[in-house]
Formats: structure tokens, sequence, C-alpha cells
């Protein structure tokens, strides 16, 4: 497989994004001790008493290893030229110790830029989900990639 | 100042989340080196070859430190009960080695849960600054809040 073009991608297209290895209580504390420091992704005894019952990653932990993934498995093999944002997200499961990720990234939409010759806009749902098949989070984006040259 | 209930927020209100240090080229490195490994999140070298000219942060790094400093200038002082997900983020500029964030917290609509009588929803919308007050970001998002017991 070679490097993907703007022209590659069309509305319908779902890539497999790949899966992560299984996601370890430390690694959820890490991430939570530098970015989100909340008790329920800090400590598993003080999150037995919080709305989750038990240690979970923070929500952009998850997303992050969502982000991994795309660039593991799409990005890297394509001309990408950034993102300006992101139209959703929905966290609808939290990520547990011992949770292992697959994600998958839909095309919704491919609109050539009329402002920048030389890219394109295309817009994405991408689906997270657990080693049970269970959907954990949706992210809803848009991405800048370069055209194929003439 | 104590803790925060849902009857405390309402339409309007601002809150000063206060600010990071100057973000260094390792930092942003090793962020991206987990999570975001593109070529200009990487490598100050290749990066001089890209769309930014310059070593950047990844989006998502800097989505992680607006959530640091929204734990750690409100929601730890607030009966936070999760949040559902994310309306809209944009990135509008990058972040580079060196450059300090600071952020404001703005509530866009305070409506109490029909379904769950102990809990209310925020919607709110965070603007993130680098030292020059230039706008880095700006995210909407939903927060359940407790209600202060009667």
């Amino acid at each position: 497989m070679g490097i993907r073009y703007f022209e590659d991608f069309h509305a319908g297209d779902t890539f497999d994004l790949g899966s992560t290895a299984p996601v370890t209580a430390e690694e959820i504390i890490a991430f939570a001790s530098q970015f989100d420091p909340q008790p329920f992704h800090l400590d598993a005894e003080q999150a037995k008493d919080s709305i989750f019952g038990q240690l979970v990653a923070s929500g952009w932990h998850t997303t992050s290893l969502l982000m991994r993934l795309l660039v593991d498995g799409l990005i890297n093999e394509t001309i990408s030229m950034g993102s300006p944002g992101v139209d959703e997200i929905r966290w609808l499961r939290p990520l547990r110790p011992g949770d292992a990720l697959h994600a998958r990234f839909i095309v919704l939409e491919s609109i050539p830029s009329k402002s920048r010759p030389k890219m394109g806009i295309l817009r994405s749902n991408c689906e997270l989900f657990n080693q049970t098949d269970e959907l954990v989070m949706t992210l809803k984006g848009t991405h800048f990639v370069g055209r194929r040259p003439e």
C-alpha cells in the first residue's frame, strides 16, 4: 500500500485502524497525574466511592489512544496537512484497566478546497470499541489532506 | 472559596483558570511519541519542511493542557459528575516550544436534569491563550454537576 492522497478517500469508505495493547492502571494513573487529576482517574480506592465505582481513564487519555491508532493506521500513510478541529466527541463507556481498544475510521464527506487547490477536506467519524465490541467513544473530525500531483 | 454546586453557575459567568509553565520541546516530543507520532510533532528538523515550519505540539497535547488548567482551576473545587462529551474543538494557532498558556471558562447554559434530580448540566466554552494573548484553541463542552443538598 502506497501513500494516500485526497483522491483516495470517498464518502462511505471505512478503514480498520487496528488495536491497542490492554491499557494498564499505571498508564491510566500516569496520564491523569499529568493532565486530568480527578480522584476517579488517579486512585482505585477513591474511585470506588465515585460515580464510576472503579478506576477509569480520563476521556482525554481515551481520545489520545484513538489518535495513536489513527496516526499509525491511516494518517502516517496519508499526505496529512493537519486538522482545524473536531465537531463532536461522545464518551459512551469508560476505559478501564485491562481494556484493549480497536477503532475504525469512516469517511463522511470529501470536499475539494476552493481556496487551496493542493488540498482537500475530509469529514470523518471514528468509532472506538473495547475488547467485547462495546462502543467506547465516537469522534467526528475534519482533516486537511494533500491532493494527488497531476 | 468552598465547593461549587450546580446552583453556583449561571450563563455568562466567567472563571479564570490560571496558567501553565512554558511548554518545552521535550514535553511536546514526549506526548507525540506516545499518542500522535507525526513528523512535525516529533522532530524540529523534519518539522522545518512541514506545513508548520517548526516543531508544534499535538492538538491533543494542547487539549490535555487545557484540561489540566480546568481541573486545577475549577473542576476539583466543583461536585463534578463527569462529562458526556465535547461539542466543538477549534485549534486556531499551534502550541510551540516556549509558549505558556492561560485559559478561561465561560458558562453558556445551565440546565437542571429532568431525569436525575441530584444533577445539573452545564454547557461551556473554554478559551486557551498563549503568552501574547493570542487565542490558541476553543472547546465547547458539557459537564454534569451535582446539585446543592437541600
